[in-house]
């Protein structure tokens, strides 16, 4: 099996990646259809919402969403290009350009919300979400799997068009990469590169035991392989796979 | 349906239910059979851990199997006792006993293993789980189920002589109430009690739409009903269930 570790170069990529993560995590838990996915459906949507709070965040991705569309507006010139696809990019560019102009600060209305305030109270206090600490909570737990459902829709709701949007744009980022074969002589691949990166991506097959550590700044990175059993390097010359997306220029 | 709500009236059963809450948790996501799962595990294990670690718990649960055997030895006496079920309870708690008192710092393992280390420290950055802040928890993660699962009652194995305890003794304190059919008039009930309490339990159907808040200590509770949609006092007279368990003498 091959695993892909993805290594963010940029602070704002690595915000996108964070919010990915924690945003899968509300998905596997909201669907409240296994035990315990409740507590863990609450802790990530507040993880979610605490990282999309930051600031310049969405003024991050507005500023990538304009300029993928000035690239669609490019691409039209070009020969030989599907418009319909392109079409069909653009409407969604527009889209969540669109939401995300609407929505001044994401995650306003869980902050108020008095049932969900009581919750993340709670949620520093170690098990601090049994019958009395939280009786409301317990009370919530036991409503029908579909009330649940769709109660839990609407909170992410208000998240969604940040969710959505950082999406997207991970996906166009990582498709402008090419995966290329390499080989880590000694655990250890080196590069650097004369464009800024933003995005680099490793491939390794999951049967070797190790995992990367990856350092890295926009124009040098160097990927060591750690053994997974012993936690050191691993001094084999094994072959991985390497991506590299490029800062837009 | 009935919805079961626990109040603690003391420190230690406060504890021990904090611990069965969090030990529940542990288990739903420990067999890994759903996305999300292995995140939501390391999560709550690491929670009791930090439940467990306390102090006085471990000494307090040993005074409370030590309690228990006096029962068992007094019941013994008694005519027309069941001698076999008596010898089966009785090896349990010794059982416990023995375990428990082996155990001289429990989670201790937990807390000098290397990944477990890298994982807790990640705990509080939100989203600080992808492949790129913790790349081993990324190769860990696509092990196959039953290493997961094998690996996951290791780790659990060290916490489970305070959790089988901790579990065996609310079961013990929940069997000596009794419950009595009460009516909250104007959504209220209040009583004394001249025995000291350790824990109240209180019944409410579902359906009525609210759920209980509870001020109590040893002498004295008072049970405010809730309306889970206003977050208000409900001044309907509402029927209750209730079941004290008293200190042991």
């Amino acid at each position: 099996m091959l695993l892909v570790y993805e290594q963010p170069l940029n602070e704002k990529v690595r915000n996108y990646l964070r919010i990915e993560t924690v945003a899968a995590q509300v998905e596997a838990h909201g669907r409240f259809d296994h035990p315990g996915a409740e507590w863990a459906f609450f802790r990530s949507l507040f993880e979610l919402g605490e990282l999309l709070e930051r600031a310049d965040l969405r003024s991050e991705a507005l500023k990538d969403l304009e300029r993928q569309l000035n690239h669609v507006a490019l691409w039209r010139q070009a020969a030989n290009v599907d418009q319909e696809q392109l079409n069909a990019l653009e409407a969604q560019f527009t889209g969540l350009l669109q939401g995300l102009q609407k929505l001044t600060r994401p995650g306003q209305h869980l902050k108020t919300d008095r049932f969900l305030s009581a919750l993340r109270q709670r949620m520093t206090i170690p098990g601090g979400y049994g019958s009395f600490d939280l009786p409301q909570f317990h009370h919530w737990q036991a409503l029908p799997v579909e009330d649940k459902v769709a109660q839990a829709q609407s909170w992410r709701q208000e998240l969604s068009p940040m969710v959505d949007t950082v999406r997207l744009l991970l996906t166009m980022l990582r498709e402008t990469g090419r995966w290329t074969e390499q080989i880590a002589m000694n655990g250890c691949y080196q590069e650097t590169s004369e464009q800024g990166l933003e995005l680099l991506r490793v491939q390794v097959k999951q049967e070797y035991g190790v995992y990367p550590t990856i350092s890295a700044h926009r124009h040098r990175y160097t990927i060591h392989l750690i053994n997974y059993e012993t936690g050191k390097g691993d001094n084999r010359n094994l072959p991985v796979r390497l991506s590299l997306s490029m800062e837009a220029k």
